[in-house]
């Protein structure tokens, strides 16, 4: 762990530089897996999961019967768990639905959006060591919730060919009912150009491994849209003398696990406690099961100490976190000063567990910096804003000379005729 | 002009495709640009400055003189049809800002989402045949409702060194300041990385040739939003029996004024529409000073004829176009129906024109089949939704044990400490 205290304004800039991977190198491969699967279809598919999981199913779709019995095998503390969670992300998601206002901006002149879903969403969750339950349900929710008529969920099995059941119980219980077996580039692959298995979507979401990161890249480049860029998880924390050392150590060791690349950032004006965190993370680290990738994370992580408050949140601004926890006195004020953050946890009882599971939020965040520019998903991410406007014969009137003068300034005159003869048109008369 | 009569529906996707446009042997040429201004700023601004545009700038920055001149250089009718197309254009965009709501999920749970501007953002404006003033407003206004603090607009400047006076009046009465004569694909560069004269910003929007459109894609794939893939215009009109077939031809002539690439749909089940309107823009076209480009654009243009209402707007749905006419007898009732488009205009007195300018609503919109996955421009583009939660002490015994519970099923033991570790904590005896 590194300590810097006070750095320079100019020092931030690097500071704030996460690890860049370099996925150039990645680009030829998944190119190649991207195009054999838009060429070859399920055929491509099942010889890259021979090759890569070492398991090709004879069919990806996840019969029914394996999806109901998911539910006899996990228990029933863990389905309790799950359902609590969607109750409180579909409580916070619901709020997010747009109303239809319609607009006067000129008298007879008529604007308004219209939130409409995303009609074939794909959602990818990775398998691996955890099995990403949660995010089944973090982007399953909302795609319910915007009404997206085709969700399409692709998830690698195991060796055996089998999927986590609560991965199948999550997609149940959110009404997930297109479930394939395929992960990787070629899954997404898969779900932006189709094959004879897997249904074309216009929206793929999920976190993935590089190949998965990049093979999502590229495919947006071509008529697929993408949640957002991905990158390693990580946490900033602002905390104050009223901290508490334990809970800090606790929220730092707990981004660390993620992954080795898990970026872990303190931002304090109290010494005092960057000496109790330390020491409360030697204690708690060792106990942890994943305490050897926590502590490679922890490698790279860092403290540092300003001196005060109000350049904390700069530091942070600039840094712009996946997740940032305010362990402070005054973290309602405080929050109101973040401008660039993922997803903003204030006081000692908001723990970013709360949000990556039950509280209601999103877990789906930008990382990387990409607060600055990306939202975490949300309704939004499953919508889109179409615009409607209905102008009468008296609002053209009143607004079709400054089209016709703007226009013709624009040097396009087929746009003013149209409406210099809708004004020129006597509806009485039927003639111009 | 190609008229389809009651195609099958297998000849949908057919009939939906783009003309394809094969950017990859830009890409080399581009990159190549990217990475100069990338490596030698302003120096390699200047070079291709002199290369493209025949004209390299002392200071790239529009003066403030320049600015406050233009407007003594255009027309008081214009300038009071710019003053109008902003009050709508403000108006409509005002109303999508978001209010923050405090949602409770569970007792002692309380998550909202806020609106925050994107702190810098880059707006380009092509130069060319047509001064495209109104895209500064389109692009400017809504940065400015946003309270977005850095704004720059690059355009462009002729071979004299001079940008159009309507580009500038718009800049200033917008209100941006930080205006720089630069274009093409190293304007974009430019932006996405920074040089001596030109601030790096975190978004980049606008039009531009297809130089500019894979300098957006390019730079996106490296820390740098856009607003939207980008591609010709184009137009679709649903017409019944009550379309006027003059206001329909002079419709699909004021999209393919646009450009020899524009794309004009007539769907309709009306064939005598379908005489009618030919005859129209045949005696329509041949006045019109872009006469030559519009004939160009018609060539590749179809009309096609269905049996009803109904698949006319499934076909609608399925081509997803930027721009919607609906020209028909009961234009709310099915503009209910319409799933996949950037903006639809309702009956004889809504001219694609009113919004290309005056209206209010956003002329900035997804093409080429992106509406089925984009929004066009709106707040929302100048904004992140930033989420929040406060968890008391009562809400993490409340929501705990399931966050504990998912945690360690997805084999996250510090994800599950940081609650525990909490929910242990005795505040008054302050030990664990």
């Amino acid at each position: 762990m590194e300590i810097i205290k006070h750095p320079q304004k100019s020092e931030w800039g690097n500071l704030c530089l996460r690890p860049t991977k370099d996925t150039k190198s990645l680009t030829a491969s998944v190119s190649s897996i991207i195009e054999r699967v838009k060429n070859k279809g399920d055929e491509a598919l099942r010889s890259f999961c021979q090759e890569f999981d070492g398991y090709a199913p004879d069919n990806f779709r996840v019969s029914e019967a394996e999806i109901n019995e998911s539910e006899n095998k996990i228990s029933p503390l863990l389905k309790q768990a799950i359902e609590q969670a969607k109750h409180n992300i579909t409580t916070f998601h619901t709020e997010q639905l747009l109303e239809e206002k319609r607009i006067q901006t000129t008298s007879g002149v008529v604007c308004w959006q219209k939130q409409v879903a995303i009609e074939k969403v794909g959602l990818y969750i990775p398998g691996g060591s955890a099995p990403l339950f949660s995010t089944v349900l973090m982007l399953g929710i909302p795609a319910k919730i915007a009404e997206c008529s085709d969700i399409v969920l692709c998830t690698p099995a195991n060796n055996k060919g089998e999927i986590h059941p609560a991965i199948l119980y999550a997609a149940k219980i959110v009404g997930i009912s297109n479930v394939f077996k395929i992960g990787g580039a070629q899954a997404i692959a898969a779900m932006a150009y189709g094959t004879e298995s897997i249904p074309k979507v216009y929206k793929i979401f999920g976190p993935g491994n590089q190949y998965v990161t990049t093979a999502k890249q590229l495919v947006s480049l071509n008529n697929v849209a993408i949640d957002m860029p991905a990158g390693p998880s990580e946490v900033a924390i602002i905390a104050d003398a009223e901290a508490n050392a334990v809970f800090v150590a606790a929220d730092m060791l707990s981004q660390a696990e993620h992954g080795t690349d898990s970026q872990t950032i303190l931002i304090t004006d109290n010494e005092q406690l960057i000496d109790n965190v330390i020491e409360e993370i030697e204690k708690q680290l060792p106990v942890l099961p994943r305490n050897e990738i926590a502590k490679q994370a922890l490698e790279h992580s860092k403290i540092i100490l300003v001196k005060d408050m109000e350049e904390a949140v700069l530091f942070s601004n600039e840094y712009a976190p996946e997740h940032l926890i305010l362990s402070l006195r005054n973290d309602e004020s405080i929050a109101e000063c973040i401008t660039n953050a993922g997803s903003v946890f204030l006081g000692n009882y908001s723990p970013e567990s709360a949000g990556d599971y039950v509280s209601g939020t999103n877990h789906t965040l930008p990382t990387n910096g990409y607060a600055k520019m990306y939202s975490g998903v949300n309704i939004d991410s499953f919508t889109r804003k179409i615009t409607f406007q209905k102008i009468t014969r008296e609002g053209l009137k009143n607004i079709g000379n400054a089209i016709e003068i703007m226009a013709a300034n624009e040097g396009l005159d087929a746009h003013k005729n149209a409406v210099t003869l809708r004004l020129d048109y006597d509806e009485d008369e039927n003639n111009f």
